[in-house]
């Protein structure tokens, strides 16, 4: 017997922040929260619980419908079963992230790191953003984001993706197959991806040196698309112009780790979205899926079980 | 008796890079360089050289417009003879100064200095600059290159000036008078001034008391727009969120000023326009005025002898 769709769990509540955030949504949405085994749904409030998933849902009895609370699916892919509707964070995150990725590119161009660390007047260094050329691995939420705050700067963008669906605000859009001519001519590599089985690793020694040794590698995708041995040698040998990564593999780094000492590597503390910026954009996703939940309305977000993002 | 139009000196040679950059810009305009005793105009080819103007021009006998090398006129303030036409490298630099304000905000959101600085994984800090109430002291062109490119950041921009003139891209403009209601409600003040009487020491201790403790100062403009002394002890009571500097008073700003020990203040070596960044921007506001001068159209970049800048 299925559940009245206005009854909505919000589970678990290990995160009160978020847990407080997602059910004020349910309510401003028309919803009520009730527990799980009187639920038609649930939104998942917290990120790092994923391993909570099964036994939470075994007392499910109703639940149609998932919404989980980040962008990136990955540590859900095991329980993503095709009996439930899925959505997730999706698009929600993406202006943040891509701020981070225009403070990353303006950081880097402009030795931000340099003047930073320095003690005295340093020398006059940097170039400009202005008119430059730049590839971005990953056609999602982030890359809309990221063409439309890049807009004004004159840059000559190339979205690099699976398929060749061409993306507002790009000069060209390729797929993964153009990905090492597309290294040789860029300025600036970012990584936006999901992380699949086909993404893991892409960054690897051949890929950084397809790169040119002026040009700069960002990653706000996920610590594993990046070798990161692969990246301490090219950024040793000066392969490349340097890196900014707000994520790692492993994450968090470790004291000690090599990137730590290189003065052409910046570590942000995945903080393209941090929870402070992230709580309430998620809260509006959620009142808005609950209220397309209720009017029985196609949801936002949607999780495509096959693909696993 | 007037020389012929296309006669142009461009002096001194005291800097080879610049010179030969201007040079070449006069003769792909139509001009012939010539010595300055022939020459109806003169480019002046070394923005430190002031001192050297009197003694130039003493053998200028046909000279009747000067064009200038920096946007910023104060050295030459004392030479600035109405007899004469005078333009400068005003507008020219903007883009790449409206660039650094741009790294400098989301720097200073995005607490880069704080990662730049860490050994170890930090906490996950920053807020977004996308949707912030920020306040621009000065109305000319880097301010309107500016505009354009925080567009899509959703910003609420007052720009504050001697007349009320609004400018393209702000949320409103206002006068002087109005500055200490402004700092009092806005995220960060910029500073893109020319230095003048007026505008000499206009953020002093008042000044800074007026402004948010959770805002930040950038001083794109000149140094001694800023009072530094009252500046250190703001940023040492945390009276604003912190500061970041192009320019300093003194400048180069010496080994050991309490500046450089402020974790709160992040010091770049005036590079809002580099060398390499301005040379072709100079280049081709030369190239234009040359062109305009031999057409006898209006020349762009007009500086008013009057109000020195």
């Amino acid at each position: 017997m299925a559940a009245p769709r206005n009854l909505i769990a919000v589970e678990p509540t290990s995160r009160p922040e978020m847990h407080l955030a997602m059910a004020s949504a349910v309510q401003e949405a028309g919803g009520t929260v009730v527990p799980i085994g009187e639920a038609s749904s649930l939104m998942f409030a917290d990120p790092t619980a994923a391993d909570s998933f099964p036994e939470l849902m075994a007392q499910a009895t109703n639940v149609e419908w998932v919404q989980l609370p980040y962008a990136g699916v990955e540590t859900f892919v095991q329980h993503l079963d095709p009996a439930y509707t899925w959505t997730c964070g999706k698009g929600v995150y993406a202006p943040p992230v891509a701020e981070w990725i225009m403070t990353a590119l303006l950081t880097a161009f402009r030795d931000i790191p340099t003047f930073a660390r320095a003690e005295r007047w340093p020398a006059p260094t940097g170039r400009n953003l202005l008119g430059t050329r730049l590839a971005i691995l990953g056609g999602g939420g982030i890359t809309e984001s990221f063409l439309s705050l890049i807009e004004p700067w004159g840059c000559d963008v190339t979205v690099v993706r699976r398929q060749t669906d061409p993306v507002l605000g790009a000069a060209r859009t390729v797929t993964t197959d153009e990905l090492d001519d597309v290294l040789g001519r860029v300025d600036a590599v970012i990584i936006a991806l999901a992380l699949t089985s086909e993404t893991q690793g892409i960054i690897d020694t051949g890929r950084l040196q397809a790169m040119r040794n002026d040009a700069w590698l960002l990653n706000v995708g996920r610590g594993g698309h990046v070798i990161t041995d692969d990246l301490v040698n090219a950024l040793r040998n000066n392969e490349i112009a340097g890196a900014v990564l707000d994520v790692t593999d492993p994450e968090p780094l470790p004291d000690g780790h090599p990137l730590w000492e290189l003065d052409n590597c910046l570590i942000t503390p995945h903080v393209g979205n941090t929870p402070a910026m992230g709580l309430p954009l998620i809260a509006d996703r959620v009142r808005e899926n609950v209220t397309r939940w209720i009017a029985n309305e196609p949801l936002v977000g949607p999780v495509d079980v096959g693909l696993g993002y």
